[in-house]
């Protein structure tokens, strides 16, 4: 019954190291596993606040440069919840110091600066994992697993879009704690690589890779004032991102991202459309599945809520009983729970770095044809 | 090819005046039927008014006393749309004058007042037939065929409300015309003969008979000015009712309808739980069925949106094609579509004089246990 | 209190052959207006399907050559219910007969082939009209007035779509009565003519002009038999059509046709997000708008769902009460209100051949870019 | 910065002690406070399930006697987690030892049963809470904050329903480990205690107390095989529930619960109707407010669905972004953050065994006039 501790040392203490943090916590409350995550370290440049979020999650220590975490014997796992332009470095650092690592998503701020990081791992042979969360959000992971399972034949069309609303205001700054992401320099994009990377991630994941794709991207806004500098600098970010895509099994698909879409908070969404049957799904209502069997009698057809809640579906066994709802942070520890089983199992998890390093050349080519106006075939990862 | 004339005499020119006569002139469009609706005469005290009916939908003539048309030999069906309180005299007189008689509902103000009615009808032995129009939404039309198939099993509950919020104003009068159907002497009842007695006649039509009952009814606004009087005077209509019930099938019903649930038109809606499966509606959104199947595997299962518009659908097929929508008043043409073709064929078309009878008996339990708070049986029909 | 008729001479007895007379029988029913439609004759090839046809309807009499028809002097509008390659030469003979024209959408095959009829109705000054009905649905009207308000602010976004799945079986013929909608000549364009022309139609209704697009477009089943040949021939048309898309008010727009999207019937979307609020809509639900009012208290704002049935609602005064709905026909019923209104104002009722003929270009755009995989300018009207 | 423990003494290890176990520990992360919960013991008579569990959730220690739970000195608070018919008497001894109690819901097989708990408590002084953990769903206590504002004026209509479908089969037995809830010994009800208790509680709070109710009560099997003795034997439990309420400030209200209620798995559910506007709630959408706002130009009212997930929303601002859910464990987390804060000011956090006190006195009322059919007046708490 002894577990075997999995020590933590984290990298950033926002919105994500929360978010990684409490499923760190929560992880063997729920799922039976070999590993406990070990929370050992947090590394930030800011001692106060690096403390005091040590204390709320119970680290065990605080350091105030990563490069120190890395060194660390006491650390096993290296979880990067920084802004996006310091991913690279410090993942190639922990896999060179023969750490795991944990990478929030997007891998790096484009494809060339992730790629390193990938060989990194790889040469390391250290186990790496990219937080693209929503593939476990189990109504995802039951639509996954229903489209692998051939049920819809022939695939036709896959859509998913990532719309928000809170960068309108042309008030919303450039750069600083709550706003990098539309500083392109921290961030490397705007919509594509924040939200339309998500989307990208899930439809490989369920409908295989994209072949080519053309694109559309507009800033709206085109000065803002940077947080740090103070002054109004141009925006080099997209905040909005449209993409016509060909899969490579033959179907079609359209992508969209934005910030600038009223009334809409974190809507995540997706449908896809077989021969016999079609799959949706959207974040704000995350516990349920959209689904139309086309093998019903004919009159009886339509669109069925799947309430995704019950013991035969994917991870719920785990959590209440039926009708019961989980949340947006159940898909963090769902990840854990399927990193630790897998260091168990010696299977890989995805999404791995080679993986993310895929959706990274989609992003990148979308940005381009963005540019260009033309038609772009993804590079092979 | 050549149809025969249903000669009509209408009586009254309000709304349900129009419902009724658009569905005289559509019905034979859409539908191939022996018989034709002929628009003879509407009478109407008031000449004008009645004039002017007459021009919009074209009737070929006006009489200003309905016992005049009640005497033409011009006229083969009388329909009553007046106010309820003169339902009762009316039919009578027509039935006597070997009419056949379509009344609206509800068939009188009370069950005692639509006895004499049923007995005339049957001893002249015409064909009679209560507007109970949202049978014949599709939709409900469906879900009554998908249960007498057997396909729910044992019915456990059956719930069903009518909820409007037209009345929450002082300021409405009762009587008059547009708001007749607050003064206890035009209507008989409030709420429960207006729209409760749509639930219960959906009730027995699809779940079987009700063997008792007990009710709760209430007055809001205890005193309104009179339209005829000017006068304040007290309010003798039920403004909300709610009611418990048990079917004879062993079933337990839950009804309720009310004009002062706020944000709700004209929501009927209805729901019916068995053993294998549920079902439900709403007249919102009259083309869609709720429908739960038990019997899928359990992981897929959810309650399906059936999008009633396709050929394989109650009366769809005269329609359009699937996923084109119809409305409202359909309902209405589909009652004169079987109602002409139970002239053809002979066979009874329902609801009948004696149906309604039925669902007069139970509104009146439902008014007489919201005074005594006791349990009731329903009389028999 | 005469009215003035209105003769209409009826090219074709299909679906659409239904939909227009069904309005023109209704119209006055509902609406005050000084003209009204006459059904002097219907013309098609097939006498006895025409005879039929005008049976049903109400037709005074039959020609099977159009000709015939456009010849006549008790006609006073031409109306072209035929498959789209016949659009042009009936349209441009009947104007030159100096008769009304009224025809299908869309105006042609291809914006070159409509130009003429554009050129034809305004050379002989006869008012002309494009059935593109959806604008006329109410909850669409509703949104075009709410936009056109200035409501919304700004424009960021329009995205729209029309999906339906009944071409996925290789067994469905090209070419034929039901099915000349798969047949590139009769047709002209396959989904992109059919059903994105209603997104294009709507969006510059709406959102103002298009100046520039990118499409994809694809035929998932490269042959069929053709029902008058009965022989495996190349399919010609597309069967699902995607589009990004610059306004020429700085917005971007997104658009989407398919026969191959599994589970929808005929859902034609939109949403439109601008600084201040969004709107959407859909043909499924279509007495529904889709309202995010960003100028509510920040707690208490989400997407409401106005039930389109009131007075205060466009064309609703004229049905029934609140709550109670209408459904796919009434956009025709409207549209002849309209066009009747129009004859006596003198004001012009849109979309014109002029107007129909901005969405044919926009359509010849998509199937070229579809084609050359190039952004496109949109030429002007 | 140093916080105080409150030690914990779990009585229980079935469902809820998950869920209380799980907002003990997650609840200083998300919250900030005076208090820390720490998890010293829990007792069961099982004691390797006790061990496991105390394994599984960082329980310091284990008892297999509740009774020496009670006595031990570094224990500040007891939660009772047991089957109904043990909370009194764990109650009562935890209040005599000077310990707080927090104990599930309902407080106790019956009224009568309850009353020596409540005063128990108040004689002993000590903080108590019944865990109504539906109150702290965000979106119920937003409803409540904004009911109690007076926003919706007079209030007409409450009406609330808990429907689930588990119980349907006639091989699931009463009695034993998941299946006490059908044994009237250790339940004291069924369907009334289990589910309509938290429909009366939310109603109690929302609209205020209820004076008199008539109610239906059905056991629908009635006989089930003991899981303990392995005989068939009579059920003792209400298998449905229905009842009509007066509520003391006018309104009207209608509850029902069912286990029989196919299709939904835990729907509780709830809507208010007021003068100027409406709420709803239910729990299978947990993150959302349905919300009809009539001081809204009419053309532009309707049903608004808020999703209640920012920070100006109850309990949202310690959690994510706008956008992103909770789940059902949260308002398990949300009670306890609630009552570590009364502990640091002072104030009565309800519901307190008192409140909960007026539930049963509801409850009780409920199964009386299910059996006798009468009205009945509810008893003062």
């Amino acid at each position: 019954m002894a577990r075997k501790a999995l020590n933590i040392g984290m990298v950033g203490y926002g919105f994500m190291g929360r978010a990684h943090s409490n499923a760190y916590r929560k992880v063997n409350n729920f799922f039976d596993l070999d590993y406990v995550p070990v929370l050992r370290a947090v590394a930030a440049r800011n001692k106060k606040k690096a403390e005091a979020f040590a204390y709320s999650w119970g680290y065990e220590s605080v350091e105030t440069d990563w490069r120190d975490l890395v060194k660390r014997n006491d650390i096993d796992a290296i979880d990067i919840c920084t802004p996006n332009d310091l991913h690279a470095e410090i993942a190639i650092a922990a896999a060179k110091a023969g750490k795991m690592v944990l990478c929030e998503k997007p891998l790096a701020r484009t494809a060339k600066e992730a790629l390193p990081m990938v060989k990194a791992v790889e040469k390391a042979k250290v186990p790496n994992l990219v937080w693209y969360n929503y593939r476990r959000i189990p109504a995802v992971s039951f639509i996954q697993q229903i489209v692998a399972s051939g049920k819809l034949g022939k695939i036709f069309h896959y859509r998913s879009k990532f719309l928000q609303d809170w960068t309108i205001s042309p008030d919303v700054p450039q750069g600083g704690a709550g706003t990098w992401r539309l500083d392109v320099e921290a961030a490397g994009s705007g919509v594509t690589g924040d939200l339309l990377a998500h989307c990208i991630d899930g439809a490989i994941w369920i409908n295989g890779s994209i072949d080519s794709l053309t694109a559309m991207t507009e800033t709206f806004i085109k000065k803002r004032k940077h947080a740090d500098t103070g002054k109004m600098q141009a925006v080099g970010i997209d905040d909005a991102s449209a993409v016509l895509t060909r899969f490579k099994n033959g179907s079609l698909g359209m992508f969209e991202a934005s910030r600038y879409a009223r009334g809409h908070k974190a809507l995540y969404a997706f449908e896809i459309n077989g021969e016999h049957g079609s799959l949706g799904w959207d974040l704000h209502d995350l516990n349920r599945v959209a689904w139309f069997d086309h093998t019903q009698p004919s009159n009886m057809r339509g669109w069925t809520s799947i309430l995704v809640t019950d013991g035969d579906h994917p991870y719920l066994g785990k959590w209440w009983v039926p009708g019961l709802t989980i949340g947006y942070e159940h898909s963090f520890i769902h990840t854990v729970a399927d990193f630790l089983e897998g260091l168990s199992t010696g299977e890989k998890v995805g999404p791995t770095f080679r993986d993310a390093y895929e959706t990274a050349l989609v992003c990148d080519a979308i940005i381009e044809s963005g540019k260009t106006g033309k038609w772009k075939k993804v590079a092979g990862k």
